[in-house]
């Protein structure tokens, strides 16, 4: 699973920062690509990576306002110039497809693939497919802003082939059922208890990307126990009345959630252009002495989180 | 009047070209400034140069297309976040007024200055302001395009004040009929013929903005006598065929359009992304040969336009 931040600035892009975008890639499934938000200017960013917009299959909004949303008619026009005729699916909040339908219509940009536009309307399931489960709740932003939490499935062990062969069970449709069930009857009539001959599994993991949001219970509970928390950090520790004010988190606040939902690893994003580089390291500082295995991206930063071991 | 191109490509962004568009700033005339057309990504652009969005009145659109348009939003945002209060105007086809309320009510952006949105809807006059006059014409690109024609209005020579003193007329209400009037009368009876206390005018310049088109008679009636035209070379001269497919022009027809106008400087811009920087010489260079006066635009470029001589 590999996080590529396109964008990690907050409100207006900053030379050093665009505003928010990121791409998650599984080369573990295909290559399968989704993004988290498209602030303007992302089909540029995305330039300067090895993200592949045909492979894109998904992008989750996780609120409408600008600098999370106006790159998206761009990137679908970018998807379908480059070939892209598989289709996608877009999951934000209401108001999403009106966005979508309007900026294409006005501008006669016709999409070569199909595009599905899943508004949410409460919060829980908003996407699944073989690998995943994604869950969305609402946060505390102003306006309506979502978090997303993507829970991989639990992978089944694997048949023990030379195991099978050497009591005589040769491969055949008797495979499936061993997999499938706890006990099968072999062709000759014995009764063979299964669990033996299956690997062990491969436990799912678990990343959170949290919309814009100020703390609140959502932050922790989309959180809990995750390998990956993607959180904003709008704003300094030292500005907590100002984050509250405008909707949004400290990195303080966000290094707190880390903690109390036990996850493994926090990564910071969304800073305000009003911090410099050296006062960014001092923000990303006083989240780790809160909550030590913290990351604060950058653009085109690059991030990846590993299969958990079959145990 | 200073030109400063903030994307120079066409279609999608590239590494070295953002999509389309061009800031026009009067330093001449207290530092207002106009854009044409405003591509995604334009706000970032804009960091790179010394472009104020506070000073900006006017947002001419040449067309809907997202090239040209989806920076839009990001811009009003961001002039809005700067402090601007004074009133823009956004001028371009019908249409351009859904897409601009529909982009601010979804995204919740709020703006701190009044937006008249102008569309046009028959050839002829858009704007005037005291210096300008700018008249729009339909072009030939697919969807409706517009060609920009903006016309300073001539100076009136200024009063000889040395001279009217040297006669015995003092400074008062007499001067301003002396430049409104071809003969007055002074206080002591005496008929004076103004024309000889008058210097010399000052001719207005002219210049020409063109959408995305294909050569039609409108371009070369909207670019008669330009000082400046600035006009569309999406392909090279070998692609005509192309370029007529797609509504657009090659740098060929661009220096044709130029030769036939009479214009006196001809800027290419919005170059395909197909043509590497060695080919893009190239493009020049076939326009040259038509048309000596070429320059070729390249973002973050500047160009400045003197005022005319008095004569
Ligand atoms: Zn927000
Ligand atoms: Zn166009």
């Amino acid at each position: 699973m590999n996080f590529t931040f396109l964008g990690t600035g907050a409100g207006m892009p900053a030379k050093e920062r665009n505003v928010t975008s990121m791409a998650l890639g599984f080369p573990e499934y295909d290559g399968d690509l989704w993004l988290f938000d498209c602030g303007e200017g992302t089909q540029r960013q995305v330039l300067y990576t090895s993200v592949k917009l045909t492979k894109l299959t998904v992008i989750f909004v996780t609120h409408l306002h600008g600098d999370h949303l106006f790159g998206l008619p761009g990137i679908l026009g970018s998807r379908s110039f480059q070939g892209a005729e598989t289709p996608l699916h877009l999951i934000g909040p209401v108001g999403l497809k009106e966005y979508v339908e309007t900026s294409l219509k006005l501008s006669g940009t016709h999409l070569h693939f199909p595009v599905t536009v899943i508004e949410i309307e409460h919060n829980g399931v908003v996407y699944e497919n073989a690998h995943f489960v994604v869950t969305a709740r609402e946060l505390d932003h102003g306006i309506k802003s979502y978090g997303y939490r993507v829970t991989e499935k639990d992978q089944q062990g694997e048949l023990l082939v030379d195991k099978l062969k050497a009591i005589g069970v040769t491969p055949g449709p008797i495979y499936k059922l061993i997999k499938e069930q706890s006990e099968v009857e072999l062709p000759d009539g014995t009764k063979l208890e299964t669990a033996a001959f299956i690997g062990e599994k491969r436990k799912g993991r678990i990343i959170t990307v949290l919309g814009d949001t100020r703390t609140c219970a959502a932050t922790v509970e989309l959180a809990e126990n995750a390998d990956v928390l993607v959180h904003e950090a709008t704003f300094r520790g030292d500005a907590e009345q100002l984050a509250h004010d405008y909707h949004h988190s400290t990195s303080i606040q966000a290094a707190e959630t880390a903690r109390q939902s036990s996850v493994k690893t926090l990564i910071l994003t969304h800073l305000s252009s009003r911090y410099q580089r050296k006062e960014q390291l001092g923000l990303l500082n006083e989240a780790k002495s809160l909550f030590p295995h913290t990351f604060l991206a950058h653009d085109l930063w690059h991030f990846q989180l590993k299969m958990q071991p079959r145990a």
